[in-house]
């Protein structure tokens, strides 16, 4: 298949998938000279080796290797921060609300919501995974920030994120849905107290990934954050993400992108956007 | 010249001038072949034939005509605007605060700094053009609204622009700069009365350009506006510009974009990724 697609005009291979078994066929078809746009997480997070073989690939083929989507959907993000990287800028800081599903919990439960109805709720409009443990875990944030890191020039692998999910692990342990809610509903009151407790001190509920480059060894985190009024990330709304570079250039106020970052239409546009940026450049556009 | 030029493996022009005479220039660059990057917003304005003769002549031969950092120095606005339009989303509304300067005016007044001693300031801190009028009269966020507006499809020409001046024309009929202070300053009382007026109705000052596509007839505006406290353009700080996309795509919250949108360094970093950017895409990758 591989040696068909190799002769069109401008061979694309477009993954669409969330399959961690992708890192092989990117090499066949990057050594094929085919371009590969991405949607999926997974192979740009594999161990940093494997990372730096695909794109090194890509780079001895002249192959494009394109995955703006990966995170924030079609926002200006990856591309954003690789032009920073390769106009000579500095990154210091990488701050951002990359998962849409927990921004929006961090809403509802600031209105007030309980946790468990505002996870129920979010299952309902299918904003989460079909296990929602999957996004509570941080996991998929975790993710996002990696390919943030590695873009900025970091070494690092997935074990090096410090991950502190949504919710206690204990909860994320039950398997069965049932369980699993039952687990949450105990855990509201105690949830409600702590978005009280933030209230209180004039901060608000968010999910952040950091990425800082400011000290010594560089320090990856997600987790759950009281942030304060003036943030940035106080002011997503809905499933709305951001992401805020704070670099030499930027540095006074970073650079800030938001918007809708997930989503059936973003995403596929975010997709056509980097087919269409490869083979325009191509043409010489 | 540009014969030598041509001979070049990716031969580029870079248009760092704010001249009104480049268009013949990057005629006969583009029709030898030569790719064109511009931080000059002039020949984008220039009568609408003459900026589709410019635009159609580098797609014929082929070339580049790229020119990020006419809005908003660095920052992602005119390359995010044209991938929306390019992946087939509807514009509905762009908004945009695009002066540096008049947002730091804005800033300083709000803070309760006289209009004249804001100006004054601003033009010590080299913030403005020689003679401040030439911001304050809003001609340059008119350039810039226009460049947005015809990137998103509209046959507009800069006359098609309503322009509200940040200061009234009597003031800015001034050309010695002593007379013209002493202008500004006559009028700094009627000014102040202004901003505590929208204070008291919770509101900021802001010069904003607006495109708005969703009448029969799209409508472009440049001027200042009191905008309510929710509005993205509140948040501004410093000399920060900010663009908001609404769209089919970005209806219910619009795309950001916002940072430092105006000084050299951001600039001069723009322009370099713009080549960098194209001569990537011609390698391929």
């Amino acid at each position: 298949l591989l040696d068909q697609l190799a002769r069109l005009p401008i061979p694309i291979l477009v993954d669409c998938t969330a399959s961690d078994q992708m890192t092989p066929v990117y090499h066949a078809a990057l050594s094929r000279g085919i371009h590969v746009v991405a949607a999926n997480k997974k192979p740009l997070t594999e161990p940093f080796a494997t990372y730096t073989e695909t794109r090194s690939l890509a780079r001895r083929a002249h192959r494009s290797y394109r995955y703006e989507t990966t995170v924030g959907a079609s926002l200006p993000i990856v591309e954003t921060l690789a032009q920073l990287v390769r106009t000579g800028d500095r990154i210091h800081l990488v701050e951002g609300s990359l998962s849409g599903t927990l921004g929006y919990l961090a809403n509802e439960l600031t209105s007030g919501v309980a946790l468990s109805q505002a996870v129920l709720k979010a299952k309902e409009l299918g904003y989460t995974e079909p296990h929602p443990r999957d996004d509570l875990s941080g996991k998929d944030a975790a993710r996002k920030a990696l390919i943030l890191a590695r873009e900025a020039g970091l070494q690092l692998e997935l074990s090096d994120i410090v991950v502190e999910p949504f919710v206690p692990e204990s909860i994320l342990a039950h398997d069965a849905l049932p369980e699993f809610f039952d687990a949450l509903k105990r855990f509201d009151a105690e949830f409600d107290a702590r978005i009280r407790g933030l209230k209180a001190e004039g901060r608000v509920l968010r999910y952040l990934a950091t990425v800082d480059l400011r000290g010594e060894k560089p320090t990856l985190r997600v987790g759950p954050v009281g942030v304060p009024a003036e943030h940035p990330a106080t002011r997503l709304r809905g499933t709305e993400a951001f992401v805020a570079f704070t670099t030499k250039r930027y540095a006074e106020y970073p650079l800030v992108v938001q918007g809708a970052g997930a989503g059936g239409a973003v995403t596929a546009a975010g997709v056509v956007a980097d087919v269409l940026a490869l083979s325009q450049g191509l043409r010489g556009r």
